[in-house]
């Protein structure tokens, strides 16, 4: 297949175009290093010392003698990608060319504006720009399981047969997200669902839990590493709490710790994104997958990552701190995760698995957290 | 009370300004003429003549002896828009400031990304402002009953108990907009439903039917005339029909002509407007109301305006035409509408009855239309 991988230098972006090209897809990838620019906005870098995309490109052909082909801009201007979707005519695009932090969206008027407007007008363009020139082709796009919030029933993947007032339909899920980053992300929902009843696209829009990791198989040197935000905006609360055991900080969950949500190992998460790709839907089928593995509360996954440090000789503690945001921290979570199952998904990589190779690689960079470190503790605040 | 009216201009806003003034309130306003830029872009103009904004304030003046305070910019601009709102401190924000039109939404990429553009930041920015400046404003927002689409069950008031698998919750009910326009008031409902859950906002969403009539009582003389858009994009079925007959033109229901909508006359409209501005919610409640009168469908709107024209001497005649959207027509349609009879609303002007008015108003301006006569007919497809 022909694919084409929007956001190819993010920390999902390269791992999956490696993975792909891998298994012997054709990968194009498209860039405009926001991802770096805006972590370096926020006083930031990745753990992992990433290469420049110039650089990662010639040591993958290096290690492996295949090619990914890179188109450098920015996809919210419709002219450019109009002209590479065009010139590649993909089977299949995978889209995470988005801003992807929750507390980066809540800084302030902007950065929510900047957030809403680029993920929304980017991802439209995308759509439009299939309907001119790729009808046939896949869009595999990456949404989020924020984007259900914490409702007290089930959560079922996109849709639900819904019994009310004696009459039948089947409907989207109602929505409840946390965060302007959040929103943006139903908005491309609600977005693509559109595109594809009324122009006859076809997409499979990925609900995807938070994943965590840094190896796969498919980094055969350091050259070829991914990155791994670890500050309060672009660190997930696992990966904070990785690196705040490396460098001795307590580990911080916010609030009672109770808040629960879907984890996925990367490595996971390659297998579940390949089965996407290679199993696309009916054209005019708009698809969702809830993509995530088991549910861990923030408390659950501090004492994973106390256990597993411990194996290290790191003696971590726990230390809950005041919540930056406004969310629920004691709630009902029980989403459906079963379409990707009946594709063939079969979890290989649990949580302490994926620590055990996280921590020591991390512990390499430990110098590179360590200048960095007042960029963990939340400053950014939901409310005020 | 003080209110502030984004879109002052506009053909509902202008209305409500002197309507709400005319009750003893002090109104104020802000526009910049964006509508009256996008209808010139599409060829077309408002089959009454208005008057420039400035000269609306001195017509008001002078017939009542009240005052309208204007402010000239662009909502989309942060600084503008909470220089404006920190000055007034209002009780109220109506907000009309948005682009109100399916069809130019439609019309390409840049159409679409301007009209979820322009009316995202335009919200989010009030948002912010209120929560910096006006902690305790309502904000009556205007969404569209558009956003539900057309689900086979009855439409709550923006949110439904559901029982799911054995457990309950309170949801928002779920969205099934049909152009970019719609996707974009879709967003806005999710925004502000979030900014009301973690800042403490209040806000009413108001899902309006189509509104039509041109007069109400507040337009002593013609220089008081609000605008009444024909044209494809942004008259809507009911303005064509009427300017259809006025002209001698068949009237033109799209495809089957069973597609079914609430309707509400412009003075209802106004008295629910104010019952939702003068009863406003507790502070941090995010209500939604429906609000329209009774349902027609495009066939039957049709048939009424072909009566009431015959009460004028016009033979008109209904010809159905190819269909330039994507939608059912012919469809199950069951929307609650309880809450602002339960403030009070009463049903005041039957469908017949406005059309008693309107049309000998746009017989006045028969020369208006038929000098744009060409725009009427659709050309902006969903599809191609």
């Amino acid at each position: 297949m022909k694919i084409m991988v929007m956001g190819i230098d993010g920390y999902l972006g390269w791992t999956l175009s490696m993975h792909l090209s891998a298994r012997g897809h054709d990968v194009c990838g498209v860039d405009n290093y926001t991802r770096r620019k805006i972590v370096k906005e926020v006083g930031s870098w990745s753990a992992t010392p990433i290469k420049t995309m110039g650089d990662r490109i010639i040591a993958y052909r290096k290690a492996t003698g295949k090619t990914l082909r890179f188109y450098e801009g920015d996809i919210t201007h419709f002219d450019f990608i109009e002209h590479v979707i065009a010139k590649e005519i993909p089977d299949t695009i995978v889209h995470f060319g988005e801003i992807p932090s929750a507390p980066y969206s809540m800084i302030d008027v902007d950065h929510a504006n900047y957030t809403q407007v680029n993920n929304i007008v980017g991802n439209n363009n995308i759509l439009f720009a299939m309907k001119k020139h790729a009808q046939n082709c896949h869009l595999l796009k990456l949404g989020t399981m924020g984007e259900y919030g914490t409702p007290n029933v089930d959560i079922p993947e996109g849709f639900f047969e819904l019994e009310y007032r004696g009459r039948k339909d089947r409907l989207p899920f109602p929505r409840q997200p946390g965060s302007w980053y959040h929103l943006s992300k139903v908005h491309d929902t609600h977005n693509i669902a559109f595109a594809c009843r009324i122009w006859g696209l076809c997409s499979t829009d990925i609900m995807q839990g938070v994943v965590h990791g840094i190896v796969t198989d498919d980094m055969i040197n350091d050259d070829l590493l991914t990155r791994f935000d670890f500050d309060e905006a672009f660190g997930t609360a696992i990966n904070r709490f990785c690196a705040q055991a490396v460098i001795g900080h307590e580990l911080t969950p916010y609030g009672k710790g109770g808040q629960t949500r879907g984890y996925i190992a990367l490595r996971d998460s390659m297998q579940c994104l390949t089965l996407a790709t290679e199993n696309p839907p009916v054209m005019g089928e708009y698809r969702v997958f809830n993509q995530f593995d088991k549910t861990y509360s923030a408390n659950e996954l501090a004492e994973h990552v106390v256990k597993v440090a411990g194996e290290f000789g790191i003696d971590a503690k726990i230390w809950n701190i005041e919540n930056p945001r406004v969310e629920s921290e004691d709630h009902y979570y029980n989403p459906d995760h079963a379409k990707l199952a009946a594709l063939g998904f079969k979890h290989k990589n649990d949580l302490d698995d994926e620590l055990r190779l996280t921590l020591p690689e991390l512990l390499k960079h430990k110098e590179r957290i360590n200048a960095k470190k007042d960029v963990i503790d939340p400053k950014i605040r939901w409310r005020n």
